[in-house]
């Protein structure tokens, strides 16, 4: 068997790392599975032959022998589950690292995207001044419950698990922004999570990809 | 073991079901647990007893014995995980079921949600009136593709799975602003997980916790 994703023939960041097949390759790497990466255009991502794999015209997908898999969460977790090094053995350990998960993708990363969203497709509209700082408010809000559960605690919840691989994914969103740096302990989290020697390779590897590409938009 | 989640002593929406114990409620009724409900007012569900089980003060939690989750997206997982019913046995078949859970709470929900973050926190805002319309746009896209994907089948990949119940969980969300009706495809799938007669069970038992009770807000 062998995987291959797929991922931006330019990504829009210009190689930041906050492209979601970065999250794939990270999971990847953490486990050890060697990858192939198909690259695609704009264009390629909403014609009917990715469309057969992604029903919304994105990347990053997963493809292993008869195995399609869409969703940058459904296939984290897929690898997670199949190769040991991204979940805990304990049964309960394992059930709130896989919470976990699900609380970056659905109670963390929705607030961070509106700040996407407002730039990229209201950036223009006479509301935008005003607006941000209320988003910002939200995602100050939020960012300071977990900074609290976070404490002085190395890893969400005991040794490093798919829950942080995403969590500190997610919380990547806000480095522009500079709120992260509101929240030291957050801060320092996603270091340590960039720190690990698998994050280095799936960066570095879809930064060679974005290499003397100017950034789409 | 017994299960106890956690629930809106008064949701927000008066007994809609669009409050996510009811998710939790359809997952616990499709695999046949019975459990027991802690209700929180606004105010408990901010006080620490209930954050050191929910970081973010929200509802629902799930504890059973020495296990405590919080996000439904975990805890629906855990439960599908648990006992047969809302996982298919084919191992491809569940990574899909499991990806499909993850595209509802990160690809599909987040967009849905845009909606009422604007009604409830910017409702009073000058611009709410000329932004609406650019957040239908955005779901109406997303809606498109998802009712693309699904066609004429009966369920997202073969048979009802916890994806499934996900989907449905977080579409419900688009019914009072008319959207859902148009896509018959989606309207029809979302009317298939309510006829079932576990979402009857759980959405009952929700309805009955509210009942008399006027809405939070």
């Amino acid at each position: 068997m062998s995987i291959t994703i797929t991922a931006f023939e330019r990504s829009p960041d210009g190689g930041k790392g906050l492209a979601r097949d970065t999250r794939v390759r990270w999971a990847l790497e953490e486990v050890g599975q060697p990858y192939d990466v198909r690259y695609l255009s704009f264009q390629a991502m909403k014609e009917p032959a990715h469309l057969r794999l992604h029903p919304f015209g994105q990347i990053p997908t997963y493809e292993d022998g008869d195995l399609v898999l869409f969703e940058t969460g459904g296939i984290v977790f897929h690898i997670a589950e199949q190769h040991a090094g991204l979940l805990p053995k304990d049964a309960h350990a394992r059930a709130r690292a896989i919470a976990w998960m699900f609380a970056a993708l659905n109670s963390v990363e929705p607030g961070l995207l509106e700040l996407v969203i407002a730039k990229f497709h209201e950036g223009d509209k006479p509301w935008s001044g005003e607006r941000t700082p209320l988003i910002v408010d939200r995602i100050r809000q939020r960012l300071g419950q977990l900074s609290t559960r976070l404490g002085d605690a190395e890893w969400l919840d005991g040794a490093f698990s798919a829950g942080d691989l995403m969590m500190v994914s997610v919380l990547l969103r806000t480095r522009a922004s500079g709120i992260l740096e509101e929240f030291p302990n957050l801060a320092a989290y996603v270091a340590r999570g960039e720190a690990r020697p698998a994050y280095q390779r799936a960066f570095a590897a879809q930064l060679a990809a974005n290499a003397g590409k100017p950034p789409a938009h």
